[in-house]
C-alpha cells in the first residue's frame, strides 16, 4: 500500500475575525499530507522554493511522509497565498496569488511515486492532474479536487480529468457551477454519468455527502464553538478520506468503505479548522482522532421504532 | 394528548425556477397543522378573512385537524403573501406582504385550546406569542419558531418570548443574528442559557441540529435531485418535529425523544420542498413517511470498527 499526492506546497498569510499569521506552512499538498500519514506512508509531489525552510520540510514530512519527489527549484519562490476571512468565516477573499515555482511545474514522477496503490490529485491545473494521473496507471483507486477557476477557465480540460478519475471531491456550490445542475444532488448524479464512480460534495461547515451508483451518504460536521481558520480543511478532509481508503488495500472499492473513509476525513476537517493552517493537525494525536469519530458516530444516531400515523 | 399551533393561514403567491402559483394556501400555522396532523389531532389558531373559501377549510381540516379556534374576520381579508426564489432557491425576496386580518389580531383561546398537552408558536410578533404562551399555562411541551424582522425590530420581546419556551426552533443564521455570535454552533449553546432546554438550528437544504444540554445530534436533508417550491419548509418541519413530541405524552421530554422527532420533522419537510406549497403533503400518505425515515436512517448509519492509526 502506498499513497501519492500532487498538490500545492505553499506559504500562506491569512487573517481571519479570529487572529492573522503573516507566513505559515500550507497548500493542498501539505494539509492532506498531515491528515492522510495517519493512515498511510505518503508521498507528495509538488515544487517549493529555496525559500522553504528546515522547519517547513520537517512539517511535511510528520508522521514519515516522504519528500523525496518534491522539486526544489533553485532561485524560485514557494507559491504565495494571502487570503482573508469575512463575514464569520462565511466568505473569503484572495489578495495575493503568486504562483512562483508553480509557473513552470512539470511533475516527474520517481517509479515509487507512480507505483502508488492509491492517488490524490489535489487542487491543481487539471492538465497537470490528468498528466499525473496518467503516470499512475496502476492506482486502484484515483480522487481528485478542484475549484471554481478550473471550472470557469479550464471547464473542457477539467472534465476531461474527471473522466478519468474514480472520486471527485468537491465543494457543493462548485458542483452546481460545473453542471449547471439546480442543486448538489442532481449535480452529483449527472457527474456520476462522466467516469467517475463516486462523488463528494463538501459542504464546509455543514457536513459533507458521498454519491455512489449504491447509495447515499450523508455526514454532518463535527460541531464547533470556535472555529479559527478554515484554510485547508477541504484538504484535511481528502486527507482522512482517502488515507482511510489507502490503509484498507484488501478491501474492495465500496460504498461501504467510502463512507467509513467519509468519517476519518470529517473528523480530520473539524480539527483542521480548530486554530491557524496546520497549526492543529501537526499536533493532533491518533487518540484524538478516534475519540472524535466516536462523537461522530453518537451525534448522528438515532433509534427508529415505527409508529402508528394518523391518516 | 393534545396540540395547539397559534400562526398565520395565508394566501400565497409563489415564483420559482420551476414554476408559479398565484394564489395558493399557505402560512405557516396551515403547513404545521398538514404535517403534525400524522401524529395529533391539532387544533389552530389564527384570523382568516371572509374570502378564506370552502377547499381553504377543508384542507385545513385535513386529518381531522380542527378549526373551531380559527377567528373569520368579516369583512376582513386573509393575509396575503407574494414573493420569488431566486439563485437556485437560495435567495428569497419578497413582494408583497399584506397583514390584512392579522392587523388585528389578539388570539382568543377556547377552553380546549388552553388545554393543550403541547403547543406551538408559528412565527407571528413576540408579543403574541408570548399572550398565547400564557394561556396554555399547563402544557408540558412549548416550542417556537420566529424570524429575522423580529430579531431585528422586536429584538427585547423576542427574548422574553423566547425565556417562557422549551424549545426554540429557528435557522441557523438568525441563531447568529439574534446572539451575535460566530456560528450557530455558539449561538445555540448560549440560547440554552435563555431559558430554553433545545434549540433547532434549520439550515435549509442542509438538513437541521439539535442542542440540548444532554447532547447534540445532527440529521442531513434527505437528498431530493428536484426540489420545486420552499416555501412552508419550515413549518412543516416544525409540524413533524412536534407533532412527534404530541405523540408521546407518557414519555418525559428527553434529548432521545427530541432526536427522533427530528427525524420526523427532516421527513416532513423533505416532502414539503417536492411540490409547491401544500400540493405534496396534502396527498402525503404515512406509509410514505414511514418510508422516508427509514431512508433516513440508511443513509446517516455507519459502521466504526476501530483502525490503528499511525503516530
Amino acid at each position: 500500500m502506498s499513497l501519492t499526492v500532487v498538490g500545492s506546497i505553499a506559504y500562506d498569510a491569512v487573517t481571519t475575525p479570529f487572529g492573522e499569521r503573516e507566513r505559515m506552512l500550507g497548500g493542498a499538498a501539505t494539509h492532506f499530507a498531515l491528515a492522510a500519514s495517519f493512515f498511510d506512508e505518503v508521498r507528495v509531489i509538488g515544487p517549493v522554493g529555496d525559500d522553504f525552510d528546515a522547519a517547513s520540510w520537517e512539517a511535511l514530512q510528520t508522521r514519515g511522509t516522504i519528500t523525496d519527489d518534491v522539486e526544489r527549484v533553485e532561485g524560485g519562490k514557494t507559491f504565495f497565498w494571502k487570503g482573508e476571512y469575512h463575514d464569520n468565516l462565511n466568505s473569503r477573499e484572495t489578495h495575493v496569488t503568486e504562483l512562483n515555482v508553480f509557473e513552470q511545474f512539470a511533475p516527474k514522477l520517481s517509479d515509487e511515486a507512480k507505483a502508488c496503490d492509491v492517488l490524490f490529485l489535489a487542487n491543481i491545473l487539471p492538465d497537470l492532474q490528468r498528466e499525473v494521473r496518467g503516470q499512475c496507471a496502476d492506482a486502484r483507486f484515483v480522487a481528485m479536487d478542484s475549484m471554481d477557476l478550473w471550472i470557469n477557465i479550464e471547464r473542457d480540460s477539467l472534465i476531461e480529468t474527471i473522466a478519468g478519475v474514480d472520486c471527485l471531491i468537491l465543494n457543493d456550490e462548485e458542483l452546481e457551477l460545473l453542471t449547471e445542475a439546480p442543486n448538489f444532488v442532481a449535480a452529483a448524479n449527472e457527474i456520476l454519468q462522466w467516469g467517475p464512480s463516486s462523488v463528494i460534495a463538501k459542504q464546509g461547515k455543514y457536513g459533507a455527502a458521498l454519491f455512489t451508483a449504491d447509495g447515499y451518504f450523508a455526514l454532518p460536521a463535527f460541531p464547533l464553538s470556535s472555529v479559527i481558520d478554515p484554510t485547508g480543511a477541504g484538504d484535511s478532509f481528502a486527507g482522512g478520506f482517502v488515507g482511510y481508503v489507502a490503509a484498507h488495500p484488501d478491501e474492495a472499492i465500496s460504498h461501504d468503505l467510502l463512507v467509513r473513509a467519509m468519517v476519518y476525513g470529517t473528523a480530520l476537517a473539524s480539527f483542521n479548522v480548530e486554530a491557524f493552517g496546520t497549526e492543529r493537525v501537526i499536533e493532533l494525536t491518533s487518540d484524538e482522532i478516534t475519540e472524535r469519530v466516536d462523537h461522530l458516530q453518537k451525534m448522528t444516531t438515532f433509534s427508529h421504532t415505527p409508529i402508528s400515523l394518523r391518516s
